[in-house]
């Protein structure tokens, strides 16, 4: 629930979380973006794919960000008094399952991509992960806007039931796989799959705080804080981990590619 | 504090500094982006991240100047009056933390990354410097947003000790890798460690200025207008300086690309 009044250090904290998460979404794009054409073609695809979630992520947070910036009014003066709820405005939270129905999906075909794996096994991957993470979203959703705690609770645990099966293919299924990857990045992208699980699992934490009747105006604050570091760091941070891992599989396929992209000390410690 | 009420040649210096940045650090980001084939590939990492660097600040200045024109208000006519702060907008210095918060680990990274050192050492300044960056940020916040002299003073004093450390890197550590560097820039090299420190001693004073009792609004102006500079200097100055090593050194490294990318009579005097 939003609440009725915000302290102008509340205000301000959300105000500068939200901007933070443009700022990240954007710039990680725009990096990425500038950066593409220093990976090898092959992985090009799975940067191309971190790029468009980025910018999704950040169209969406310029939404949240008005939304948010019209829905509280303060008649005070210099930054001293307390917001309420604008008359004829509603902070829009719906905005992040349209921007999650887009982007989840997109972050495991990342990932997907930047394995490279054989054709059939690719097409596996996707055939499980993909329609498995649109239909968490989508199950969370009638949750999210119902008063309802039992509405709540049954679409909470429904959403969860994808979610299981995610972390179960990447934990289990893709193992196998992993082990096939170049050894200087197998240890990363094992790690990765931990990323995944603890940034992800903030959205059911902050789903069923008001089922634990976690509510007034600090929670919420911390709510909207959660939503956008875990929003950072499961797009931003980790779009910059995939591009750190498809540049160095870009230096071991191909060592001409290495040598113009690394100085000769680099590519002496590459070699030993 | 933020001066409640500023005369039009106060506002209007204030508002042209924020202008002033927005047109530098944008620019420089673009200057760097058309630039960016003119360096070899090895040096692009480098001035990919002042680019970023220099967008994150444009981002953040446009937010600043939109605060600043939406929190004071005149009721004359013809920019002969008096400002007063606007009833429900405030001021938002914070944004300078969360821009500060992105860009001043980012601003160490491009160092390293011109340097182009061995993997090894390059891994060891971006543990020892990208984290302390960011904890000066973070405990500088709560001593900004603070209206208490103590907290102010504690936090203030405690985000010096990582400012330290990044010094102690810079020029001590960093000394016996400045000394592989081409003798053609390693002078700006050197250089470029006192332009960060005499750039980022701005931040601290300005923030010590409310413990000192400087006040009023001369003092804001004062600090807008040293901001402004410091942020100028600290990043588009900086991000120039760092493209020159990048483009002096993709010469030494590639006589041939050199030969494509300078006249006759420049060459001349590389070779002497």
């Amino acid at each position: 629930m939003i609440p009725d009044s915000l302290t102008q250090g509340q205000f301000d904290t959300v105000y500068n979380f939200l901007s933070l998460v443009i700022a990240s979404q954007l710039f990680t794009a725009l990096f990425m973006l500038i950066a593409l054409p220093r990976i090898l073609p092959r992985y090009r695809q799975a940067i191309t794919v971190a790029i468009v979630v980025c910018g999704i992520a950040a169209y969406h947070y310029f939404r949240i960000f008005d939304s948010f910036k019209a829905s509280f009014v303060t008649d005070s003066v210099g930054g001293t008094g307390t917001y309420s709820q604008a008359v004829g405005q509603s902070f829009n939270e719906g905005y992040r399952y349209v921007d999650w129905l887009l982007t989840v999906p997109l972050l495991l075909l990342e990932l997907i991509a930047v394995l490279a794996l054989a054709r059939a096994i690719q097409k596996r991957l996707i055939i499980q992960l993909i329609p498995a993470a649109a239909l968490m979203i989508i199950l969370g959703y009638p949750g999210e806007i119902s008063t309802d705690n039992t509405v709540r609770v049954v679409f909470g645990l429904l959403s969860l039931i994808p979610f299981a099966y995610i972390l179960y293919v990447l934990f289990v299924q893709l193992t196998k796989s992993l082990q096939k990857q170049p050894s200087s990045v197998r240890g990363t992208l094992s790690k990765l799959r931990y990323l995944i699980l603890v940034s992800w699992l903030v959205y059911p934490l902050a789903y069923a705080l008001p089922l634990l009747s976690i509510s007034g105006s600090d929670a919420w604050v911390l709510k909207q804080a959660g939503y956008s570091i875990a929003d950072i760091v499961a797009k931003a941070v980790y779009a910059l981990i995939i591009f750190s891992v498809a540049r160095q599989k870009s230096f071991e396929d191909d060592p001409e590619f290495a040598r113009r992209e690394m100085s000769e000390e680099d590519r002496v410690s590459l070699d030993g």
